[in-house]
């Protein structure tokens, strides 16, 4: 070994990084160039800059030596405070300040719980299609993806009871079912009561958690709000995830994890960086004490209904027969099946060229998918949103003839 | 399995669990009723919340569409383009954008780099002592860590060479040396250029990575810089960690690291949560474009200077004999050592009982250490430091008696 051998970092990596996937999302600067129903990403003009400016004003003078400082694990303690709050008052969710962990995003909150539950091989169970976050970071935990389908009632809870006996019959624990019940990224379908009930029932029964990710609720146009699928377990085997990335700013990168003290004290084990920022978590508490969200969040439901309408009236129009799509009661996406072998990946290649872009199907599904794909409408404007579903219309009819 | 059954999440941890320790850092308002020696926490009447509360407000006027909303994976674009600013300024590192990524702070950066090089079982070499949170990150990871002592010119590069000569001759691949080059954490030794060099030459030998954390080399009061190892190497093989957390605000939870394109990429892809924080990122890069930040480090280097001189003094004063220590030339850290038979542990717990903390030396250790004790000099003021020190050295007094 005395001589200087030519090494790259390729030959030191750990298994880990061979299963994972790209970098989580592009830059949300280069779809300002298109007419975009790609991501999840808020309405640029909607974002509050001023009210954000004015909350880290009081915020750092009420506080400003804790607030740049490090922080507790578990993060700020007066955004745990106005966090209970607004738990209880939007979500109906009864918890403590021991239930509570600041993480960054909610995407944070599922990779820490993913670390905590998964080792490589180990059997998980996800709704499918799902957020193509999560089919990266099960991915990347090296689980086994047991894929359960949605209807118009959400998760298919027939066919999740009919896995897990599966699973258990061939001597494996599963180890989370993960769902997200309300305007589901990326359906838009809204899970039941009835099948929310049978989701903790079988999670008492086959002794698994289920990761309740939230991050649309109160983005709701109409209808009423189903109870939280925590709130109606008492074996601490659910876990809720939420974030202001959809009702305050993404950029804050703010997310909270509710679940038993037991697992918050793990996942702050795991948490590497410490206590999620206090400065961003100081201005969002001043954000919600001052009464801020609750008016953004009526602002921002009104204006994303709009578009929900302005988008589900261009499909109407514009579609050709053979396309189907759902209408959620909230959120941000229309999913959209395309005729028979029509390939989303290729449409999304045309429609790019031509300015629209959109996010295929494969990449809320573990395998295949490609006769699918995902409309936001909360990005493009309502102007945008008539040009860009007329010009994707057209482009499915191109493809279909 | 038809029975409802007893199940509790602990049945369905993973192995990294297992291997997790307590969170990471404790709350600074804890310390805050004490005279607090225990953390490298800065001082909070030094935090500029006025600049902070200008520099968000500007930023935000600025680019707030694109502050608040997702970003690149790489972070912030106008916080990249002053950090490189800075690196060639303040670190004398040519580095381009592409080598660039922005963290959760350098501790994220360092959990990063273990989960893309490290496997459970993998052998990894660090510095002992070391920075806690390392310790402890290692440690999660499963790594079988060989340590490497320093001394008063910093690390021993001859039990380096000695270590890797026998790692490889048992066919075993090193990872990656972990080393905290400048008034390291915790012994404030700083590592002379040749045996930064030495270092740089083994790791072409061998083919392993360096992972330089320099989260203090900003805050220099004496003698000349010494160059990064990063600007010793051109194969692409060391990687460099730091921080705004003791130069700005370690509430704004941003570090960086800085590395080849590749491994940049690398660790972006396992970036759960995406780009870190923009909002944080803009008001950084507003703080530094604004030249705020060079003020700001010059008079933090006046502040600290005067920190460390009152500690050096108390502890020449007060100390009985057979307590060494050593004498940084910056940072924030005085290491201990006791004399024979004396344990850091029972006398922080003595000690702390009469309103004083520090830092055992076992957090530090991999194994071992109880002789040995950190005493940090950023969060208590000069006061505090007089009297804390003398309290301590009473309380060894007795001890030995």
């Amino acid at each position: 070994m005395s001589e200087t051998l030519s090494h790259t970092v390729d030959d030191l990596y750990s298994a880990r990084v061979r299963r994972a996937g790209p970098p989580r999302l592009g830059d949300p600067r280069r779809s300002a160039s298109l007419i975009s129903f790609l991501a999840g990403f808020p309405d640029p003009s909607s974002l509050p800059k001023a009210d954000v400016i004015e909350a880290t004003r009081v915020a750092l003078e009420r506080d400003g030596e804790w607030a740049l400082q490090y922080g507790a694990s578990q993060g700020y303690q007066r955004l745990r405070d106005e966090l209970l709050i607004k738990l209880r008052r939007d979500q109906g969710i009864e918890a403590s300040d021991e239930n509570l962990l600041i993480t960054n995003g909610a995407s944070q909150g599922l990779d820490l719980l993913v670390q905590a539950l998964c080792d490589p091989g180990d059997v998980v169970l996800s709704e499918e299609p799902t957020w193509s976050g999560a089919v990266a970071c099960f991915r990347g935990a090296g689980a086994e993806v047991v894929t359960i389908p949605l209807d118009a009632e959400g998760t298919d809870v027939e066919a999740l009871a009919s896995e897990l006996a599966s699973i258990v019959a061939s001597g494996r624990q599963p180890k989370f079912f993960y769902t997200i019940p309300n305007f589901q990224n990326p359906t838009g379908v809204t899970t039941t009561l009835a099948r929310r009930k049978r989701i903790v029932d079988l999670a008492h029964e086959y002794g698994f958690v289920v990761i309740e990710d939230d991050a649309y609720s109160d983005l709701r146009y109409r209808g009423r709000r189903v109870p939280t699928i925590y709130s109606l377990d008492d074996q601490g085997l659910v876990v809720y995830l939420s974030t202001f990335s959809k009702i305050m700013a993404a950029g804050v990168r703010l997310g909270w994890v509710v679940a038993s003290p037991e697992l918050i004290g793990t996942l702050s084990s795991l948490k590497a960086e410490g206590g999620t920022s206090p400065f961003a978590g100081a201005v969002a508490a001043e954000f919600c004490a001052s009464g801020t969200l609750v008016e953004h969040i009526a602002e921002l439901t009104a204006l994303y209904a709009s578009r929900h309408d302005a988008m589900l009236d261009a499909m109407t129009a514009n579609m050709p027969d053979g396309v189907k799509w759902t209408d959620p009661d909230g959120g941000f996406f229309v999913w959209v099946h395309l005729p028979d072998a029509l390939s989303a990946q290729a449409l999304a290649a045309r429609t790019r060229e031509q300015g629209v872009e959109f996010l295929p199907g494969t990449a809320c599904h573990f395998d295949g998918g490609d006769q699918t794909l995902r409309l936001s409408y909360s990005f493009a404007d309502e102007a945008q949103i008539r040009e860009g579903i007329a010009l994707l219309a057209n482009a499915i009819r191109a493809e279909m003839s």
